[in-house]
């Protein structure tokens, strides 16, 4: 987790618009999909090379291309110059470290958010970019690695479920910003789950590591946070913006996901402020807890240490030391001793500690 | 309690606008009925099936349908096609957690709110999604499972008291909103008994219990919160918007709603505050305590450890120990004694810690 | 002061506009006042039934009616009605846990604030609700129980001093405010001196009191700030808003009033600041404390732990230790004993423990 | 310093535009100081009685009326009347405990700052109102008691050094509000030289001393920031409102005096965070220490207290006790307690205690 | 790092426009390079005297003029006429503790950031002021001592790469200003791999070292925030301005900028949220190493205690202790000893303690 926040070497100095890729460099080869579709038509492919993709960009139908693997730049190149895309935006796409952003264009629309996956192996949330070019009448979607969310949307596109047929791209693109935010939940349904264990575990009996475990879900969060805020504004832009590209019954849609990216920051904000709460607890509770051992140590340790010194005075070796003969020295000492135990427990029960 | 900011799981994927419950499923049978009327009519039926429902969309008299069951989806579909709802908003409906809001339509107005009551066998506050369709002749409104506190609407409707009967549905709409945001304060009410309790409590003997129920209490709150804020926003779109279906001598109705609403906010806030209030004065409260725990056991131990190591000195057997032969040794050794711990005493006043 | 953040048991499920008293009852008789003046006449008269006050409405003069006590329902409903004044107006006069407003109607303006006082005998803050009602020529306060802070604008306009004779029932209005929020200033200045009292009594002897003290300070601020803050707001739109109601001579002085609301908002702010400082130098110094104490117990106990040891090995019986036999064996273990607790003051010097 | 944040007592019920001087009253007598300048005259004299500044009036030059003790009620009545200042802005000159604020009349504009001095027998900060009355031809200006900062801003009009003999008495009114800005940056300086040295004492031998340096520190930005948040609101409102008293030659240098403000604010905020992280690496410092004292005293205790335990054991007086007629029971126990005393200090170095 | 926080002296009383520098001197001399350009040609010189610069205020090219070292007053001055720049922005200019900052004046538009480097023998943040001139042909830059971080710029216009050579000033500013802020990036990588490797020191062995270096990266953090904030307002007033000296193709660049410093604020504040966390958990697993340590020490003296203290009664040297006599006085002391500390441990188990 410690690494989440890093960022990525920038390559200072370097002419803006010059396509270098930052993020994790994967071996595997990049994935070109595309789905070329109306209300009647429906056409898939994996394009081997990059020319398949090209005569899409005339298409009368909607076509989407998902590209899957965004580390060969020149691929990115190639195919945005044919689409017509800004050098900027390209650079975008292949530099993997981008806040969630919105961006208006005469004959696109560029979109980027983030897309989030468990990882169980190391107990670690990935965040991934995703961007999305949205044109007159294609979408073009750029993945890094993880395995495909957008799988939903291409069944009910195959199978001609619900209305996304009879849409035209805006509502593509709607329907993957939706999947995409569908997910935040699944992520924040996780950590709901692990805060209720970690909320029985510290009422229960806690651990140094319930706290450690505290402080991972803390810092999850502020990872969630950094991603999901900035996202909220790029739905809101779309939903806002009097765009040519967006039409008037898509807007609706895109009001709702606005609602639901709402509900994902509200229930962040609700899991931040009860996780302070459960470090309150924890902490309150150890400082009882020491309040505790405190008590008892003292307890003891008061009634004792008087006893042990009077008990110490007459192990001392005077010759004369008249007590020592004294017939009754003996019971009269234990006499003393336990008035004094007792004169001390009375006191401690005064001061309302036993 | 720690279910409670539980996100339920989402059907991620699936095409919107399709019909999925997501909430407690319960087995009870929907209930629906029926209050139409005007000034001088009132009929009131409980439907058995969805079709005796379908007349009251043409009725010339205000008609108030209340669906109390959102579980069956097939009935929430039919009314709704019926009446000529979207299906996004039939899919809010059925779909029991969603964000208090207000959407304005052209042929009426969806609004939004949770309704709270308190569990007393489990000891935490439930929220129960209502969702309200305002249309220009008839009120929809839809619950889940908690007893009605529509009713005392229902007896004014009934006995025609107050101008409930005179007005129209946007005043039957607001009579709704009314006796939800009024049922807040009921909830408010019981917290406030709660920390007033707690108060006197942290005064009197601070147990780690109550520590727990400041816990509770802060959790409710974030709880509230999260329903009621969003909700400020729902009342005064309502109140702001010109609306077709909202006349203005309802208005001023609203605004004393939103007042309401406000005020429960700015409650909430001081609740808030004097809860941190609260658990700072516990943990010093329990520092304190600490600090004269430690205070007792420092001055017991540096008093008497010095003396037991005198005594120990003349308990040890050396053949050739002079003081042990003295006559005045041993009265010396407990004159030395005293003199040690009245210095000690001495020292400890000086510090003032006695 | 457990008790100051009450919500009062509201009327769930009455119709709105029912006037149902809330708030303390008390068995004094409402007592009515009217005062009507211009620059040269003035009249004062001790209402005995409600009639009397009736024909003021029409009087040319500016009438001052004031009604001190609001729990006799029906008298303010009667007056209420024969003034012209809406029914949920008379609700909020009745109900004196309104939130500070001002709400603009189109025959008078009725503004909500809060009078506050200390009492003595509980050592708490009591709040009570003031309404006024400004009209076109004439004010109608309703005030609950608090001894008058209202008379030094009775003594201005018995004898005429300064201009307010001269000026309409608008500069009335500002008067009452302007007393109003002097108040204010006499309760900071209780607490101002409080704190700086308590800030005395900390840095030379703190108690838990001193503690509690602050606490209780800081939930009276919290008080304040509930009721002061939404002040501001009614007074920024008394200023404002163009009303047919104020002139805009009187507006200069409403911006009088607003400066010292926020001036009084600033001294809370810097008093909540100063008190967590406050509280933050108590936690400080108890924990300094709570290390000079472990620091005696551990210096005295560790050098006196190692010694009674070394006393307690030759303080066995065993029959053959060697040493117990030496002529030097008694001096030599002193020698030791010395050196010990010299290494160990030593040691202490250098962790600067002494 | 605790007294800083006194509210002064107000007279509570008198009527507005009574002028009453609160504020330190002071024994000598108020100074009144006239300068009148244009490019090529100069003209300057300390005035004995108010006639002599009457005709300053209607003054064809630049008129700088500097009058120093603002006790004299009458004096300042007398003057305001003559150049017809309102009477609420009469009050508010005397009334020494008003917000930084700018009002703008139609004849002139009335700007209220505070200047800031250290006095350093109290080692604190003294706060004096300065009210400045921009007229189209004059500048009166109101002091209290600190020795003039306005010495320089005489020396260039003086010295017709710079542009402020050419420009108007906007510009004069400009060179005022610029030299008190000025002081803020010294007082700044030296509360960032107390906060360097803290931070070298700091981790150098931490005091309970430097604890409550740090709060006296915290204590003087609170106050700071009473004073400089508003004026902040001043020179802005002075700097964009379009008066016929300012001309866009000044705005320009009203700009520049506003970014000096906004840079203390930063200041101060900066130093508000760096304090606080102070704070708590202080008290994180003060808890390590106790840890540390903690070990030491457990180390030594948990070592000794079983020690002393076995040679107790022998130290008894049992007839029949076997081992002490062994011929090596002494170095056996001897054996026995160093192997004990070797297993605890493994035992701590497996706990990295030591 | 203390000294970050430095408000420099300012010249109290100084007529504004007086030009003092204000910041580091340094004994180099300054050093001017002109680079004149445009697609075609390209012209480089070091200026020996600032005569040489005058006449590229009118060159039909592209002028950039880079003056490194800006205590030499009077150079600043002359080169400031010359190009007719204002007396105040040349104070701004060598008085370098400016707050980041644009100004837009008809002829020219003046810009002040904060170039950031890493002193890697004091270990600690170093922030330099640049300030940019940019006219309708010409950019002047002014920078103090820091290495150039423009040097990427000087290639990209020797070589001609990118499309730097064929666009205005306003793209030269903004390679000035991107190159600026991709230096943040730097500062924050390095922050975040002392983050990332103090963050693996806190959960492997924590030391109170590490606790200061949290603090330390938090004040380099409000050192940063300091410089960056205002930044960000810098950027956006340059990309939203309609400016005569700004084109639109340039704009989209600034938008670029814009991004990187909101991502750069983002980071920050995320940084500062995880040292926050790792503070919390510092604290908390300090907190539970001494609850651990007090424990030992309880469990041992509690145990040890009372044994030593029976030890200590049969020490004792009465002549009549019936006990001493028995036959079986010895082995029945040991079972009880037993007896007493296994009570003890069972009584620790069920605290949960062991």
């Amino acid at each position: 987790m410690g690494k989440m926040v890093h960022v990525g070497s920038r390559k200072v100095g370097v002419a803006p618009g010059t396509l270098i890729h930052i993020g994790k460099k994967h071996l595997t080869e990049p994935k070109i999909t595309v789905i070329d579709y109306n209300v009647d038509n429906f056409q898939e492919l994996v394009a081997e090379n990059i020319e398949e993709v090209y005569p899409f960009k005339d298409s009368e139908n909607v076509s989407w291309i998902n590209i899957h693997g965004v580390h060969q730049v020149d691929l990115i190149e190639k195919i945005g110059i044919h689409f017509g895309i800004h050098s900027l935006v390209l650079e975008d796409i292949v530099h993997t470290d981008q806040r969630p952003k919105v961006e208006f264009f005469d004959s696109y629309i560029y979109i980027v958010l983030k897309m989030l996956q468990y990882d169980k192996d190391k107990e670690e949330l990935i965040a991934e970019q995703v961007s999305i070019i949205l044109g007159s009448n294609f979408v073009i979607s750029y993945q890094e690695v993880i395995e495909d969310t957008f799988d939903p949307v291409r069944d009910r596109l195959r199978s001609s479920k619900g209305r996304i047929r009879k849409q035209g791209p805006d509502y593509l693109a709607y329907a993957l910003l939706d999947s995409i935010v569908d997910n935040y939940f699944v992520m924040l349904e996780k950590i709901g789950e692990n805060i209720d264990a970690l909320d029985d575990e510290l009422l229960d009996k806690p651990t140094p590591k319930t706290l450690e475990d505290i402080h991972h879900l803390k810092k999850e969060l502020i990872f969630l946070r950094k991603f999901i805020w900035p996202s909220r504004e790029v739905v809101s832009s779309l939903q806002r913006e009097e765009s040519f590209f967006i039409k008037e019954s898509t807007s609706i849609f895109l009001k709702d996901v606005y609602d639901h990216i709402i509900q994902v920051m509200d229930t962040i904000e609700s899991y931040r402020d009860i996780l302070s709460t459960m470090l309150d607890l924890y902490l309150s509770t150890a400082s009882n807890k020491m309040n505790e051992i405190m008590k008892v140590l003292t307890i003891i340790a008061t009634i004792f240490i008087p006893l042990t010194f009077i008990a110490g005075i007459y192990g001392m070796n005077f010759e004369y030391m008249p007590e020592l003969k004294w017939h009754l020295g003996y019971p009269v000492i234990w006499a003393l001793m336990i008035t004094v135990a007792l004169v001390m427990l009375a006191y401690f029960r005064k001061l309302k500690w036993i």
